[in-house]
């Protein structure tokens, strides 16, 4: 299988021509070389996807290729960073596989206009597929996990809790179910990251595994307290969306279904209106503390990631 | 399982505290942040490997672990940089598996001195590490396929066919065999690589799928001829370990055998003495044309991937 799994590599290289300026060697060397500009930053991450657990196994490869490297991309708009270069390794069962997971990635890279410097491509047991990611930031404003201050506002870009329906409908074999395409198909913001950053955000993460869940990393990270207050992320379109099925259901999939690659961040009230021209939802505030709580009309509950559907 | 992996997570991270200077954000957030000095370029590859594909099922997995850093750290070895930062996927069937292939890939880390900034730890039915590696040059100097040179001599430094010998043992059973350390221990020659750059190298490539066929990816990269001497590759060290098992044997391993990650390079012959010196073999010498030939008292032989036991 090595010469054809070669063979599919090189189709690989030809289908993703582009270039970026700043590259200097190029895929298929040992490795790629780069410049970086003297006012800027490198942004890196990598992120695994492996059938059977990121994506149901009778799901199409190729969505599941297009899937791995968004995901991967959506780390650098969590950063504020402008997405540059990829590498990936992908881990196939066979050369159809392989095949249909690199049509993915060619696509996903095509549409963020990224250049594909290198990878490698080996046979597996289990199709997989990792991706590395790199972008830029100008010096010292990339976005962390651990800047938000105790009197900022925290605002949500993006959707929750409609990935985690589509997959519950494709499991369920509604494979043409409304909520299916939210989960197959990630938008990484990686311009709305840019713009938070350009407009002096300094905290910023992309929700993967849940909002409580996510929002205690930044908790922990900046030692303060994330306090969402119910009503708010009640007035969010997607809760909207999925409260037509069910109204409890859709804020336990708001508080907790992950990958929809919204922004969660922080910023100073003196942004609130910059924020909300954006179309940010302001779902919260900060304040002392080191944890992630929940507020409904103006009283703290008890959250509990298995029993919240007491919560209206 | 995923919060058990997670607490490994965090180990992990405990466990390798190097943080290079360089490093703005460090392993913990989206991604990782670096600054690149702006007389240097960045230097990235990504490689994968997969039990059962790139190592034997029973083969413990601290030393897949430690392997599969090895390997990757390789490549930047064969372009001359400075290995930096490192950023692991880390695909595991259960938690002792993971501990085991962390393990191996932290000790990696530490030996190179290199910064685990990033990563991921994931479940899968197939144990499997990818590993993305970052290293320094100085700008415009990065050794590559594609710079040999027709009047270039050939080198090489380090081992040719011990890993393939070793691997053999192993799935003989004979697990103690003289040679298995060989396949084990991965020694990417990062020194030696930074040396050849500063003298002036400037065409260079790590040796993983074997002498010939790599070879041929110089040749097509630079459009030279790669002429090898069987004369001189016999003079190696490590033909003459394993011609004490097998004359024919020996020179079908160091023509073909993967793995020992030596380095092979092309020099003009102002750099002779240098290379010697620094203890390189010289095994063959450039001239027109596009391929890798092979040359025997003075006459070009045929040279078949599944037939060469009748050369000696």
């Amino acid at each position: 299988m090595t010469s054809e799994f070669d063979a599919i590599s090189r189709l690989f290289k030809k289908r993703t021509p582009y270039i970026h300026p700043l590259t200097q060697v190029g895929n298929g060397d040992d490795a790629s070389v780069h410049q970086v500009p003297k006012d800027k930053e490198l942004v890196i991450s990598t992120d695994a996807a492996v059938s059977g657990v990121h994506w149901p196994e009778d799901m199409p490869l190729d969505i599941a290729g297009h899937r791995a490297v968004c995901a991967a991309l959506s780390d650098l708009a969590a950063m504020g960073a402008k997405a540059t270069w990829v590498w990936i390794a992908v881990m196939a069962k066979d050369s159809p596989s392989l095949v249909k997971m690199s049509t993915g990635i060619v696509q996903a890279c095509h549409n963020h206009q990224i250049e594909l410097a290198g990878g490698d491509t080996v046979s597996s047991a289990t199709n997989a597929i990792t991706v590395t990611v790199a972008g830029l930031v100008p010096k010292s404003t990339a976005m962390t996990r651990g800047n938000a201050c105790p009197d900022d506002e925290i605002w949500l870009l993006g959707n929750l809790g409609l990935s985690a329906m589509g997959l519950e409908q494709w499991f369920a074999g509604k494979h043409e179910g409304d909520f299916v395409s939210s989960f197959q198909r990630i938008t990484p913001q990686l311009e709305a990251g840019e713009q938070l950053r350009e407009l002096g955000v300094r905290c910023c993460m992309d929700v993967s595994d849940g909002l409580l869940q996510d929002a205690n990393h930044i908790a922990k990270a900046s030692n303060v307290s994330l306090n969402f207050v119910i009503e708010k992320l009640q007035s969010a379109p997607s809760f909207k969306k999925l409260a037509h099925i069910n109204k409890d259901k859709a804020l336990k999939l708001t508080l907790s279904g992950g990958e929809d690659y919204a922004l969660l961040f922080t910023a100073p009230a003196s942004l609130h209106q910059s924020l909300k021209k954006l179309g940010a939802l302001n779902i919260g505030d900060c304040s002392e503390g080191n944890s992630a709580r929940l507020f409904l009309q103006g009283s703290e509950i008890e959250y509990n990631v298995k029993g919240y559907d007491h919560f209206d």
